[in-house]
């Protein structure tokens, strides 16, 4: 059967802040700018979740996108969305929560729930100027 | 030369419904929820046709957007647009119209026209939050 | 207090034709092109709804745009959403569902569960390029 | 000469919650659920601001675009961007920081330093799916 | 009937530059910075025309949207896509093409082929961050 | 280390013309039309500059986005905005500025100012229908 990828749409809104606790405010704000404010700022997270896999005969289907809408609902938003990033969300009380890292985590979140045979790919707007992507490697 | 891959927008509005002609309504209606309304519902199609191929030194095109776009209204939109995929398309009178299987059909329609030295790829948004993608593996 | 306007998008996706039962095939066709294909077409419609009023010293809502979103569900998408609008929705049996019927339909029946000191507009989107917008007068 | 209105798009990153210090936790989140988080959650604001007036005969402006682009950099954004609205603006210290209170001061502290003969309206997107709009009414 | 306002989106692409002929360069550069670039630059200018008026109780349509397209298409796409604005559409050779202008040119070019009951406003997106409105005021 | 591809948007708007100096200017127009009109025309150009390698452990980024922010700007926007890529580009003054061409372009003057384990790729918009994009293969 042909191979296909099925990709499904959704967003959270976090607060977060970029700092190492073992560095000084300054040394934080040298490398990571406005983004250390220790007040927080935040951001509308859009997020792509991409499943290839052969197309399933019996349905014309790769994977439900209704069951994959759930997931995401279940592992992602209910985790992160309207949350503080730092304080809130057991991956990133010791990991600094840059978009990079968000996408990892979310991509780990999500892989131990679906078919081994489908390849995953996560793609994470933090701004609609700046993304990230990941798969795996 | 370096390889360069174009890519062209295109779309087409219709409907459609998704069941299997041996399955019971209420089995259709488990496995493909809202989506197997026997009354049909319809939705904007957003297409993106993409050609990967060397640049011609000559022109310093991989392949002329304009024909591209001229190809895409003779064999897609024609065809697909203010239709009723499951009734009017022969393609799938036989086949479940999944966003999986539309992106199949349209790679398959487009290939033999286009050069062989090029490879194709299509992308087929079937809402905003809802997208599939296939390269004819 | 200031006068605000607050804003919500939702959408539903729906199938559709434009025609006249008093009208042959060929006068549909005629005034109505492509859209008054019998076997139906569909579209992705984005809905936005907008109510002015002045802004709630107490909370600094207009309107609680959570209510809101859940006041579009029961009343428009659980309607409207994956529905043969020409067959299945009661308001449009009689009236052709052009962009214009529907934006006031759903002017009408969002109206009546808001408080009458708000202005309330629809915008609605048929496609990305062709969009309508009603407030009542 | 014709009156005209000019609209330019800016954006700025915050964090924020929704709460007042004279009600309880409980209460807090009763009224503004998850946006009232102690810990604050953030979004993408974009904002778009716009002039109406009649076109100058000389230039054919109403008024310099990127005159306003700084303007809204040195008002807005070197205020809001990367800030957490409740802690770090004067604004929003007593004032809850809804959209629509966000909307009101974006308006005041533009409105001052422009001209009084051309009339301002601000328009002020939360997420993509709620936004707020205010023209000094 | 119902008033309804029904909008329909366009595209030209065009070079421009924005200058005075009675200015030396020195000061074109002061007054419109790198917009008055001799060699001249260019946008994909999106365009929204809207027409206001009652529903029509025999279609259901304020105005046919295809004929609105073609009328687009004869007056302004055929003016002004892939042209230089200063140097071949008379309007303009006198008149400096701002967003501004060219929103009103655009106005009065479409209004005298529309009906007189319907009310006719113009939005012009010179880039995705600058855009202005004309409604014949 | 996980290997993320992270991507940074920009834009520019200039004013181009598709043409070999060596044709008629029949020639010229029977190949590339509209596109080879004599006096311009032009785009706002949307850049997508992807780089894809280790997250380090230290700082949690690939690269930092506001670096790469600033070397888009020094070495592409101040380079393309508001010029007459065919005139005041010189890497265009005997290349024609297809999209093609300005992609791989873009990629040679960003590719020598980034780490080499870094890999690039570059997309770019000429319209929202028509875009490319080049990994330096």
């Amino acid at each position: 059967m042909p191979k296909v990828t099925v990709h499904r749409k959704a967003h959270f809104n976090a607060a977060h802040r970029l700092y190492r606790k073992d560095w000084s405010d300054e040394k934080n704000f040298a490398v990571f700018n406005k983004c250390s404010n220790p007040n927080y700022h935040g951001h509308n997270y859009e997020l792509i979740v991409s499943l290839t896999g052969e197309i399933d005969a019996t349905t014309g289907y790769v994977y439900d996108l209704g069951k994959l809408k759930d997931l995401i609902k279940s592992e992602i938003e209910e985790c992160f969305d309207h949350k503080n990033l730092n304080i809130e969300v057991d991956e990133f009380k010791e990991l600094n929560p840059t978009a990079e890292n968000i996408c990892v985590v979310t991509y780990q979140k999500l892989r131990k729930h679906l078919p081994t045979d489908l390849d995953l790919k996560i793609t994470l707007y933090e701004t609609p100027r700046n993304f990230v992507s990941y798969s795996g490697e």
